[in-house]
């Protein structure tokens, strides 16, 4: 049995509180965080409270047949932050599950999916969701904005993810603004309210920010981040 | 200070680990489920482990200023199914506390909303989102079919959530499917691909079902229900 276990917004003890006995009773507990750039502080504490070890596992082991191979004939827990199946990434391990014959259960938790109410705008109003890469020299995707266009064309708003690696490698607001301003003036297109673009910084932290992007104040932002393009 | 906390997706025990030590921390805990048919047999459990009374309240006393009176001069808990304010309904309590100058704090949870990725659908692919209400003789609403129409024009996929009142009193899918039909008909569309819709019950549960739909099987399905209708 494959238990895939959302941690979560922000903290590792976002996780649901019923995730506790699923993981204390596995015979091997992993965690990723590869894929968002979550707080695990709190991982000795909760090596503790469920008497198990929790290793951090990187995108290798998981996109590997790692963990899958250890679930033929045990309980074994992966922890995702986030909620387990919002990515794509994740899905290729219940693939693989199928496949085999092997048991998953998901235990969902809290995402950015449904938190970005906390801006006050319906997230019945959201159109589809994309992302922004981080560029790099050769690698200047524009795809994104293909949606962003259709979601304003239809009156939604667009949440826009920002690529996270780690606290110093990720792409900020002000730098997705300028992309995408660069993407607009290149088509001759003039669909965005500029001033009413929102930036998010680390939500479900007691450090967040939900706030009209402004050049000043957005240098020092943290991530993971994202901004909302209001339809 | 008042404190909204998600329940998460079904479970009272999906709620935040993170939300025990909150909620042992308030003057007073409060529980609505008016607004999802979720399980809260855990609530007598989540008590001893607060150690505090949680009183299940009506819609009438979260519509009215009986919370935020409260929390003027006191720290206040309200439990909420889901995630807070992925519904507008909660939302007006955050307002009303910013005109109170009360310091709000949501804890995030689980929601449909990122759960539906469980379907194998990519959840970057959901367009708006719908509710399809109980009909009664007066009240036969149609406006969800246009949120319907837009995503499927967008090849977006549409979240349709289907209204519960108790146990016996929620919308079927089948009568939604019936719905739609008819809608479809009497407006000479023929856009929803019938043999793709997607049924979902008590999605997050032990006994949660995901299905393309089939007139048979989905006469002793359990509330809540939601379909999702593949762009």
């Amino acid at each position: 049995m494959l238990y895939l276990i959302g941690t979560g917004l922000y903290y590792l003890n976002d996780l649901p509180l019923r995730a506790i006995d699923v993981i204390s009773s596995c015979s091997e507990v992993f965690i990723e965080r590869y894929t968002n750039l979550n707080d695990i502080t709190f991982i000795e504490k909760l090596k503790k409270i469920t008497g198990k070890n929790i290793e951090v596992i990187g995108r290798e082991e998981v996109e590997s047949s790692f963990i899958t191979d250890k679930a033929v004939d045990k309980d074994i827990a992966l922890l995702i932050p986030g909620d387990p199946l919002a990515a794509t990434t994740h899905f290729s391990l219940v693939e693989e599950c199928y496949q085999k014959n092997i048991a998953v259960k998901i235990i969902h938790a809290s995402s950015i999916f449904s938190a970005v109410g906390e801006t006050g705008l319906s997230i019945y109003k959201f159109g589809g969701t994309t992302s922004i890469p981080i560029y790099t020299e050769n690698f200047h995707p524009e795809s994104f904005f293909d949606t962003i266009e259709k979601n304003i064309n239809c009156d939604y708003h667009t949440l826009v993810l920002l690529e996270v690696r780690d606290e110093k490698n990720f792409v900020k607001p002000i730098e997705a603004m300028k992309i995408l301003k660069t993407i607009e003036e290149k088509n001759n297109k003039n669909i965005i309210k500029w001033d009413s673009v929102i930036v998010l910084s680390q939500l479900g932290s007691d450090s967040q920010t939900i706030k009209i992007i402004n050049e000043k104040d957005i240098n020092n932002i943290k991530p993971p981040c994202a901004v909302i393009i209001p339809g």
